[in-house]
Order: structure tokens, then C-alpha cells, then sequence
């Protein structure tokens, strides 16, 4: 059948995915949530028009956002996810049987019945007794929360629309604040390939860098996404990923990842030059 | 205009482009050849529906495959490139005063007239003083050549059509015997994220892994290659790409460039778990 979805990457750059069939379209009071089935990537997330996830590649944007900082420290106990509503992200912490907390903050319940019916691949863990959701808003729940968590991840959308606020200043000094002494924030980072998103990672790093000690941008290949080449950040209060990283004790869980290792935990840290002038400069 | 081109990457999956222009378009005794004035990526070479390089992003793809080898060897002095008919190769090359002779064997001289014309970015060093070029097939060319050069590049299209023969135990083999005491030889390598092209890359390192004592897989991000995430061949009598790297020689030589850096050349050898089995498994 030829049901094409297609997402335009720029004004002038399309990627279109043959659609076997619409399983569901909705709107919610944030957004317009669709899922597709797929020929080439089984079934997938979009929320206004931009593919979120989908069932052959989610892997490595979930694998990315958890193992790097996992890696990294291995007393992690206490987790905040902020937006997450898929599950990927919580379904890769609740491999960790040392993390005793999971919070999860995701502004629209929405998207959450909706991955729990139609993507259990990503949702399968959402019911685990370690997980509270929370159906607010991100940046007002870290307000009201100090030396709490020894990580939080910032599972959002773009820096336009729902997950706005997501990006500003004010919510990364809270997120700080919220931090315990070596607490770790991860988040999605967008990507520099093409002009109209550069200004969002410039502009991203920049208050990440001046809120916390650590400020750092590490990449994957996530070929379902604007380029393919797509950028993390990794920022904490004093756990630097590449030198204080301790491959060893993270090889010792013998936790089967798809994408991450602990040879890519470093290699991912090494930019290319156009990012990191980006970055510089930022 | 509303002119697109679009490339399926598979059969369900496709990459489309806002043209504005058509420039060139020829059939050559080998292959179909065009190319288009884009607005996201400048100008892009097309050969049977396949997008070769575009202005925007051409530099990922030749600082790979030039950098990578030469920053593993300061002493290479003679060079070998097989295709390579958009000289984007040949200008990494001739930016090291250390190298004396490149030879270029393209099989289509048509390829090389029509990037002179409308390619200047990449074709602007194909009349460097060092460069001859041989318009002929280069499995027949490596078959009467020994123990001559220190690097082989063999920059082709994919492994069906005119490169068919340069992606074979018998090409691997004779490049062996062409290459000189520390020779290495890097090559495109394909990506093993849509199963259409996994078979070609564990067929092809299987090959290279039976000929040379090292054959490693290293990877860049090339957004307008299907994936984005593209991998190349590293193989050599006895040079380690990391074990053997001397970055401080590289980064004597002073050479700007916007992906490759040092940091990156150790990085790009950590594979992804799902890359490693396709290896592992070849």
C-alpha cells in the first residue's frame, strides 16, 4: 500500500516512511499524538508531525540517555525522568537493580496511555513498583525539590512547544538544586547539521554550562532523527563521564545493550570539529 | 520550485531533497550521472540514483577516509586511489607536502569531466603536479602492481555495478601485494543499519579480515547516506589504527579540518553493539 508518512527534516529535506497502517491519532491538550506501523521500522511515535521514536531504533536514544551516566556512578540510587512518557528511558533504568526510585514527570498522561497500549516494547516497565509517575509539568516539579536524586534525565521534546521550558536556565539551576552531591543530569541536545537547529544546541549548552561544574555533549547515530547524528548532554556537579568513568564495574552487571559499550562511552565523547566549534563558541 | 530528488534509501524508506536546478545529466558507458543544485546541501552528485556527495557534507566522508590512514603513518609517501572520480579524496591528499605521487585510477573518465565542470569544490586538485590519473579498472590496474605504495584508497560505489569487482578476495589480495612493508588500505565499508546492506558489509570484512593481519571497521556520521551512520575499512600489513596512532605528529602538521580531529580518530573506532556482531560475526 502506498501510505507514505513524511517528516520534513528542513524546508527542504524530507525523510518519508512507508506506513502499513495509522493505529492511532489524537489530540491531547499538549499535542497531536500519532502511532504508525511501518514497514521498515515497525511502529512509531510522532508527536506533532516529528517522529519521537520508533520500534527499530529507539534503542539507542534510550541505551545513550541511561548507560552514559549509569556508567559513570554506579551508587546512583534515586532517579528523576522528566517527559519520558514512552517508557524507553524507565525501562533501561529498571535494568539497574541498585536504583531504588524512579520518578517520572511527563506533563501530558496522554502520550502515556497511548505508549502503554500501542508501544509495549517501550512502556513494559512503567507498572515496576520503583516507578511514581507524576502527570505535571517538569519545571514546576523540580522547583519545590532540593538534594534529592542522584540523577536526572531530560527525556523531552524540542526546545519548542510542551518541552519549552525544558531548556531555560531557571530550570537547570533547579535541576542543580534538586541534584545530591554527585548528582548527574542527562538530557537530548538536539543536533548542529543543519542551520535551523544550531542555535537551539548553542543556546542549550550555553545555560547548561553556566548552572553546572561539568557541561558536556556526547553523540550517537540515531538514523530516524533530523541527520542522523544526534547530541546528549552530559552535565554534573563533579563526575567528569571520560575520567572519573569506571568501565569495569559497569562491565560487571552484564547488562545486554544494543548500541552502548563502554569503548563507545568514550569514543561518543569525541566530537567532530563543526560540533565542537558549535559548542566553543557557544 | 517544488523539483525534488529522491533517493530510496530501501524500499519503504526515502530521503528526498529541494532541488534547484538540474545542471548535468549524462549516461556514461558505466553509469547514469547527474548532477543537481540543492538548496539544503549546495550541489550534489547523483550516479544511478545514488547520491555520492554533496557539497554540504562531502568533507565527513573524505577527511575519513584520507586522515584516518595518514595520521596512523607520517612516513606515507606514495598513494593509490581507486574511483575517487570527484577528486575530493585526491585534495584531502594533497594537502600533505609528505606525499609524492597520488595515483588516481578512476574506470570512468566521464565522472572526472563532469565534476571539473560543475564540482569545483571537490575537483579543484586534480592537476596537482603528484597526481596521474588512470582511466581504467582498478581490480585489472592492482593486478600489475607490487610492493609499490604505503597507502591504497579505494573510494568506490557500492558494491554492485562498476565497484562490484573492487569489493573481492582477489582485489583484497592484489592490493596486499601492491602495498609496501607498512602499507594500509582504507576503503567505503557501507552501514549495517537497513538488513538490504548488512550482507555487504560482513562479506566485505569477512574478505579483508582473510587478507590483511590487521582489518579494522571505524564510522562517521554522513546524513545524506542512507542511515547517516557509515562505515569504513582500516586494513594494513601491521599498523594499528589506535595502538599505533601518533597524534602529536598529526597535530604538528597544522591542518584544519571541520570532522576528523585526534580525539575523534581513537573515538571512531568504538563500534556500536549491534555493528561489533555483524563483524564478529563475518
Amino acid at each position: 500500500m502506498a501510505l507514505w508518512f513524511t517528516e520534513q527534516h528542513t524546508d527542504d529535506v524530507r525523510f518519508s516512511i512507508h506506513i502499513k497502517e495509522q493505529l492511532y491519532s489524537g489530540k491531547s491538550y499538549y499535542q497531536q499524538i500519532e502511532v504508525f506501523d511501518s514497514y521498515e521500522f515497525g511502529r512509531v511515535l510522532v508527536l506533532d508531525g516529528y517522529i519521537m521514536l520508533t520500534e527499530k531504533d529507539e534503542y539507542i536514544y534510550h541505551e545513550m540517555m541511561v548507560h552514559v551516566p549509569m556508567a559513570c556512578n554506579p551508587d546512583i540510587r534515586r532517579v528523576l525522568v522528566i517527559g519520558a512518557g514512552d517508557g524507553g528511558t524507565v525501562r533501561e533504568l529498571c535494568r539497574y537493580d541498585s536504583i531504588t526510585q524512579i520518578d517520572m514527570v511527563e506533563i501530558d498522561e496522554q502520550v502515556v496511555k497511548v505508549c502503554k497500549e500501542y508501544l509495549p516494547q517501550t512502556a513494559c516497565r512503567l507498572e515496576d513498583p520503583r516507578v511514581h509517575i507524576y502527570y505535571e509539568d517538569g519545571l514546576k516539579f523540580v522547583r519545590r525539590v532540593e538534594d534529592t536524586y542522584d540523577l536526572i534525565i531530560v527525556d523531552s521534546t524540542d526546545p519548542f512547544g510542551p518541552g519549552e521550558g525544558l531548556f531555560t536556565k531557571e530550570f537547570y539551576g533547579n535541576c542543580f538544586t534538586a541534584l545530591r552531591e554527585h548528582g548527574i543530569l542527562t538530557n537530548q541536545h538536539e543536533s548542529t547539521y543543519y542551520d535551523s537547529y544550531t542555535s537551539m544546541v548553542s543556546r542549550t549548552h550555553r545555560r547548561m554550562r553556566s548552572v553546572f561544574p561539568v557541561a558536556m555533549v556526547y553523540q550517537a547515530h540515531i538514523p530516524t532523527y533530523p541527520s542522523g547524528h544526534w547530541l546528549f548532554g552530559f552535565a554534573s556537579k563533579n563526575i567528569h563521564p571520560v575520567y572519573d568513568f569506571k568501565p569495569e564495574i559497569w562491565e560487571q552487571l552484564g547488562l545486554e545493550t544494543k548500541y552502548y559499550n563502554t569503548q563507545l562511552h568514550t569514543g561518543c565523547f569525541a566530537l567532530p570539529n563543526t560540533v565542537r566549534e558549535v559548542l566553543e563558541h557557544a
